[in-house]
């Protein structure tokens, strides 16, 4: 009775308890694309793409047309103390533990219009879907749009394990303090502890995502079941050498801190790609003090970034990263220093969750693939209080964090539909 | 009569017609001390140092107090339409071409207090000098104070070869175009060609600058006569790749615009120092786009400078860096852009002055040591329009561009010294 109760209210007329979810609800496709689209204006970039950085103007702007999203799809929407966005939608239960699906609409600098963006919208549309055909769960629904996910995963974090001083203090890439920033948006840094859950408190969370790599399109499939998040450390390396005049200073008494950071920069590929593998490694921003065509650059700090399945493989490339930059630290005076690694573990998905999502593709005759995500999410996060589940769809010529980033329409309505089909079975197939 | 009647106004009693400058007058080093100490509170770092760049508030303010110095010297002041500050004392003939004095106040960010500085206020002092003693030379004496010497000798181009509108719209350091900071310095960019002066048109530019390099130190010598400013190539380099993921893009499908970047910068140190001379090569900026850690850089920019005596060294090794940067840009499918370069062809100063220059330090019993000078000046550019000469003192450990920057009070006393000394000589030498 439980599941054909639940298939009554969802499904009504065309569900069976043989066949429970014969003929699914299905999304409005063409209404993500047009939502997509909106979003899309909010920090525009005039060549291409968007620059909605977390905790600027842009974002915040981005975050209040989300908000009324929410609202047409009838959640019942709050900001959370850590600047979240939090819909809900009541279960018939309500002793039961929320299901909550959601994203994040933040992006890098000149980034693209998919990453985050259709996880966003697609659970958003999940929720319109239920909510134009009456259609309630059991369990409550939460549809989370976290903040600052580029940045740090901190909307996440906060729920997932909490931040702390530190963290909150860190400087983010809008340059607001992430403290500031949480404040910007509407959250209350000071109560930062109260966004924390449990551990056990969720049934789960589940995230739609596009690939953001080439793997989907280059194999003809439609459907990606993720099987674990990297792992990934982040350190800013510093570089101190002696800013002097580019003019007078002969090059045998240069401490050129610019010129040991580009062979550090070249070295740690060497060592990144010297091992078989999946893993890579990444210096994404540079910047030389004091920065002029006529001074010798005294100080330059730089972002290095490792990932990988393996935490021990991590720990080893950057351990040999370090020998390599005292090397080349003495050979012109000048000295390195690693800040304290910012280190997130890999995180595997529920294997329930895997099947769910793997049967629910198959009924509705997409091509799946179980594989590792080689991106961070905001599901890595929650899975500090439940089981995570994560649906990918292919990303065109896997280019991502660019203006180039692209997903096809007919694979982002795919992926909200399993995302939609995979609440279904969810409720049917279990208990709280 | 003509060198008697300068001898007795200038130095009165104690000068004859036989010994024209037996017991010449004497600059007040305690209050050129003064001076420096007081405007390096203008764009005073926290750390130490000076960031007192072009255009900004810092060097405005900068500018208003050295303008109350001038006026406290006697000097009847303006500023021409190219922004400069320009002190004028009326000479006894005004039939005759003026004498320049002349050097700037701007620095670069995180600079010293020395550079510019010293020549400035020791400009200043020796027309103070002359006004506290009642002295007048034969020619005009002006002092100039030019803007933005550090981004690109902006004022004294100006005077000596006019700024076209492609320079006019350059950005600066300051983040404000070089006409809206000749705007903001209370110049008129628009009239701009009205600052240009007639080459012939001065009787001689002279400069006292701080050496910026390590030689007179190190060879316990008390003053420089500058044979002639190198030549300076700056030339913008951009590479091109391709920003994406860097955790889902594998390391032989990336093209990483900082790793060629980094090649570059280290293969162009090998190229400059793989040949004998004083030539030097620096990349003293870079800029990597979008820049984070999570983005594989799409694009880099970052600024080449080359310097040397011989324009075609400069070239030779100019055009060995865009054939390796070409071989660096095939390894992983990036691409090389060199801006056109701005290159200042090296300027050699007047032989007749540096005997001048070296016959007033004898008398004074200074050590005298001829000497290119490393680092560009205005001296270079007012070399356009008349003789010049240039006047060193040592620089402590060679250190300039920097907030160590520093020469003793003595040396700057006796650099001024000889500044006055070399107007007295330079009057008395010789006819119009």
């Amino acid at each position: 009775m439980k599941t054909f109760g639940f298939c009554a209210i969802l499904l009504s007329a065309v569900c069976s308890a043989a066949n429970p979810v014969a003929a699914p609800l299905k999304v409005n496709g063409q209404r993500i694309g047009e939502h997509l689209k909106s979003l899309s204006e909010y920090g525009k970039n005039p060549e291409g793409g968007v620059s909605r950085v977390a905790y600027t103007a842009a974002d915040k702007a981005g975050r209040e047309y989300v908000l009324s999203l929410m609202r047409d799809a009838g959640l019942t929407v709050s900001i959370d103390v850590a600047g979240n966005l939090v819909g809900t939608r009541a279960g018939t239960d309500p002793a039961l533990k929320p299901i909550i699906v959601g994203s994040h609409i933040d992006s890098v600098p000149q980034g693209g219009n998919y990453d985050g963006d259709v996880g966003s919208l697609g659970a958003i549309e999940v929720a319109q879907t239920l909510n134009e055909h009456g259609a309630r769960l059991r369990h409550p629904l939460q549809v989370i749009i976290f903040q600052n996910e580029e940045g740090g995963l901190f909307g996440s974090s906060a729920i997932g394990r909490g931040i702390d001083a530190t963290r909150l203090n860190l400087v983010s890439q809008s340059g607001k303090t992430v403290r500031d920033g949480i404040q910007f948006l509407g959250g209350d840094p000071n109560r930062i502890e109260e966004a924390k859950r449990q551990p056990g408190s969720i049934r789960a969370y589940l995230e739609l995502h596009i690939e953001q790599g080439a793997v989907l399109e280059q194999q003809h499939t439609q459907i990606g079941i993720v099987e674990g998040i990297v792992g990934i450390l982040d350190s800013e390396v510093t570089v101190e050498g002696f800013a002097n005049h580019a003019g007078t200073t002969p090059m045998d008494q240069r401490h050129d801190a610019l010129l040991s950071a580009a062979r550090f920069v070249d070295k740690f590929n060497s060592i990144v790609t010297s091992v078989p593998g999946r893993q890579v490694g990444t210096m994404g921003w540079i910047k030389a003090e004091p920065g002029a065509y006529n001074v010798i650059p005294g100080r330059v700090r730089m972002g290095l970034e490792l990932r990988d399945l393996d935490p021990s493989k991590i720990k080893a490339l950057f351990d040999r990263s370090l020998e390599a930059a005292d090397e080349i630290g003495r050979l012109n005076g000048t000295t390195f220093h690693f800040s304290s690694q910012d280190v997130s573990a890999p995180a595997l998905t529920d294997k329930s969750l895997q099947g769910i999502i793997a049967a629910t593709a198959k009924q509705l005759n997409f091509s799946t693939k179980l594989m590792p995500s080689g991106a961070g999410h905001d599901a890595q996060e929650m899975a500090h209080i439940g089981p995570i589940g994560m649906i990918f769809i292919p990303s065109v010529g896997g280019i991502s964090h660019s203006p180039k980033e692209f997903s096809h329409p007919a694979d982002i309505e795919n992926g909200a539909n399993v995302l939609l089909g995979t609440l279904a079975r969810l409720e049917i197939a279990t208990d709280p």
